[in-house]
């Protein structure tokens, strides 16, 4: 799957449940491998209905019925091939199907969404492939937080919902899990379990079939108390590596860490100032070491892969 | 061109000015190929731009710029390929741009347009290709008939639009004309210039790319004075055979025409009874002999086409 000829752009998939950061993780990417090479297609365009159609016919978008998961496979190796595609558009605020919009093959192709390794096609697609997994309490309160719908539920209503999408996800999301070359998983410190943003931790599942990439010097560097490296069992028992990355990373500590890694990024001589940014649900943008750090690796795994060499 | 393995749909080019009966010659064709067998693709589904997006930048849909060629060329091909396509879709009435739509690949592929044999590539996918090119005077009127706006204009404005509307057409869509293996001509009775309707006289003009149909016995049926094959310089002063129908053929000849050749046609037994209908500007239906005759021979020159041999 991975170090492929690099006769084609990169293609990156990025999967996980409603709200996992699946949109924040893509947006990050884009910025760090720069916008005018990378390209982001979010697979909820793909929908075959707008909401109101959905409502009526009683389907949900975790169903691969609801989208043209045919076309979506096309378009995907269209791209891969250098060749351009008309993607169709979803507008998520109207919840309605747009007019299509003219995409250009660029270097790096990020694909994010519910069902992004759902079809044999479709993973054989990939370079790389993550699963985002934060931790389930945490990603239902980002879910909240965003589908503001849920406001205005009574609890009756809130609770049926949320057994539905479990449901949805048990039976179409989560079983794409085992497809990924590296899980990342984003939970709240055991002293503040109702933590949300920046004092997150994130654990990094990685699987043998990633790019080859030296951990050694980030791990010498965020020793004492930032960064962990550890041999361990997966949900499945299969042996990975688990990267941990603390919250409680210091600001210097992480700054030395982030300057190190994009002084091995060829032409990037500053850090990008999207890295690691998230906003919450005013719109107010926070910055998060472990989200930096961890968009910064997978950055260097995807520059491994289309380069076919080690970065670091 | 012609005479391809038969791998593959029949791809049928429909290439002619505005007006000039496009849209009326590929529905009455889908009809007697049989709908479930056929799809109609509408160039001007590629629109780049809405209306009020053109007449801001400045730009008419003659112009190649206006549309996505590189994804009809792509969409044509995955058609042939028996691929789906989503295709975009183009509002006439409103002039705006819509959601796609899933069309699945057929055994006929009907595509018509201003700009069909813009291209090398789009002129190569084509099995056969007809180009329409009614009396300048003639179209006119239909055009006028059909595009209500000119109603509002006075004299001057009417005058500049349609002079800008000769100049596109003589840049982009006349210089086609050469490409097609038959040019269909309807033209007024000397007697009537004026006619706009069923007592149109209609000349195919059949170029040797064709594939081959055995036209005797059709001459002989039609032959006191109804139908007439002639050879000819085309306006290229090339040798053609011009096959001349006219309006004057009477009701039971036209009938036992259209008999005989419906009873060449496989698994048809009776004609079909949208052949011939066109529709004047109140949207009510009236039959044309000459255009109901052209759409079966077009219809055997496809058949020919598909099946690798003689229907007549």
């Amino acid at each position: 799957m991975i170090m492929k000829n690099r006769d084609h752009p990169v293609v990156i998939g990025i999967v996980g449940d409603s709200a996992a950061g699946k949109t924040t993780l893509a947006a990050g990417l884009a910025q760090v491998l720069g916008p005018e090479r990378s390209v982001n297609i979010c697979i909820d365009d793909y929908h075959k209905y707008s909401r109101a159609q959905r409502a009526e016919i009683g389907i949900t978008p975790h169903d691969p019925d609801c989208n043209y998961m045919d076309i979506l496979e096309q378009h995907v190796y269209l791209l891969r091939d250098g060749q351009p595609i008309l993607k169709p558009t979803y507008n998520h605020d109207g919840g309605i199907l747009g007019p299509p919009e003219y995409i250009e093959p660029r270097d790096f192709i990020i694909l994010e969404g519910l069902l992004g390794y759902a079809t044999p096609k479709l993973r054989d697609a990939y370079d790389v492939k993550f699963y985002l997994e934060p931790e389930d309490d945490l990603r239902l309160r980002w879910k909240l937080r965003r589908d503001t719908q849920f406001g205005s539920y009574d609890a009756e209503q809130l609770k049926a919902a949320l057994e539905q999408l479990k449901k949805d996800s048990e039976e179409s999301v989560i079983p794409q899990r085992k497809y990924a070359d590296m899980v990342v998983c984003f939970y709240p410190p055991d002293d503040d379990p109702g933590e949300s943003g920046g004092r997150l931790n994130v654990s990094h599942i990685l699987r043998p079939t990633l790019p080859h990439l030296d951990l050694e010097p980030v791990l010498e560097a965020g020793a004492d108390r930032g960064i962990m490296l550890e041999l361990a069992r997966d949900i499945d028992a299969r042996p990975v590596d688990a990267l941990h990355i603390f919250g409680s990373l210091l600001d210097n500590q992480a700054e030395e860490l982030a300057n190190y890694l994009w002084s091995l990024i060829p032409n990037e001589p500053t850090p990008h100032p999207a890295l690691g940014i998230y906003r919450d649900s005013d719109n107010v943008a926070h910055r998060s070491h472990p989200l930096a750090l961890s968009q910064l690796l997978i950055t260097h795994y995807l520059l491994n892969a289309a380069l076919g060499q080690h970065a670091i």
